[in-house]
């Protein structure tokens, strides 16, 4: 089945944006939590973050237009603090549940029953139920005209994650913490792993490593 | 388990590289295909590809920095059209290889056992085992001084795709059409759905939708 751009302008809202959530493959999805200047607590589910270099080791996520009202973003931006954690499936619904649009007044963590962690001095609460909590400092926000979605960067500051699911090679077993992916906004996966592969080089059979 | 920025310092250059790039959670990946100004076909491996909007429909990725030689970006900018590609089972170890350093002479397609499929006039050419096939328009480059590293923002123009795997409300079903999903830069991973979640609302319960 082919389909252009003639029809994607016949797509209604809704099958427009399953569509083209669901085509740019299997995502990861964090719970990025945050607290405002006057204390409110805020954690919201995000599957629009990417890695965007290790030396610095540097996260970029996306942010809607139109988001005057953003809590995630605006506490962001006023504290210089976040934290991404992980998903598993035992808080998979109450991940999920924290993108209805609660008021400014209420912390997700009490209404989505997720419990918030502060660790280090670091001023963000992490998600104590999460395997994997990373925790970032602001650095830059790009704003990108061509749809007026905000690029976020952050600098990773901290990382609570099990050693024991740490390969000698730095290589996080992701699986094994329970890590879930995403598709569209609203479906949720686990993985099975089918092989680690040795690094290509040209006249070089492939071979598993792991 | 407790990692700071000390502690990173400490990290060699393969530990960090092979930590920071599985700590973002599984990856969409996708061959990205392109032709040259003097036609010699591209097809290399990304899993930096994000969603960036859905009207118009964008996708972002990102290129390593100082890649003046970079054959995909080079191509994408002379030509500006490129195809993304998802990777299945059966040729993710061809897929890989394509990460391996050809020279600017030789066809990934040829050199990795991939067929390049041309449809529609699009100026780039489509991987012709994948599944879901998307044809991109380059819109723009935004170069990130932080860190050097390129974002290319491209159009989606194009997509082939079994319109049996798409349920009725636009999501497509990337589990049934085989896509994997990958994390840190060798590691490939089949999925198992757990459930497509309800809208969330404010005081309703989630459901299971799918």
């Amino acid at each position: 089945m082919h389909f252009t751009s003639s029809n994607f302008e016949t797509f209604d809202k809704s099958y427009r944006a399953n569509f083209f959530n669901s085509l740019n493959g299997f995502k990861s999805i964090c719970l990025c939590g945050t607290i405002s200047e006057n204390g409110i607590e805020n954690v919201a589910i995000f599957s629009s973050i990417f890695h965007l270099g290790s030396n610095p080791p540097l996260f970029g996520m996306t942010f809607r237009p139109n988001q005057e009202n953003h809590q995630t973003l605006n506490n962001i931006l006023a504290t210089k603090y976040y934290t991404l954690n992980h998903i598993n499936e035992s808080f998979y619904k109450n991940a999920h549940q924290t993108s209805a649009k609660y008021d400014h007044f209420t912390s997700e963590f009490d209404a989505c029953g997720l419990t918030p962690a502060y660790k280090n001095n670091l001023k963000a609460p992490f998600v104590a139920e999460s395997n994997v909590q990373i925790g970032l400092e602001f650095v830059q926000k790009i704003d990108l005209e061509i749809n007026g979605t905000t690029l976020v960067i952050g600098s990773i500051k901290e990382v609570w994650v099990d050693d024991k699911n740490i390969h000698q090679d730095g290589f996080i077993d992701l699986e094994a913490l329970g890590s879930l992916t995403s598709t569209g906004s609203d479906a949720y996966f686990k993985t099975q792993k089918i092989a680690r592969l040795s690094y290509a080089k040209v006249g070089k059979e492939i071979e598993i490593i792991g």
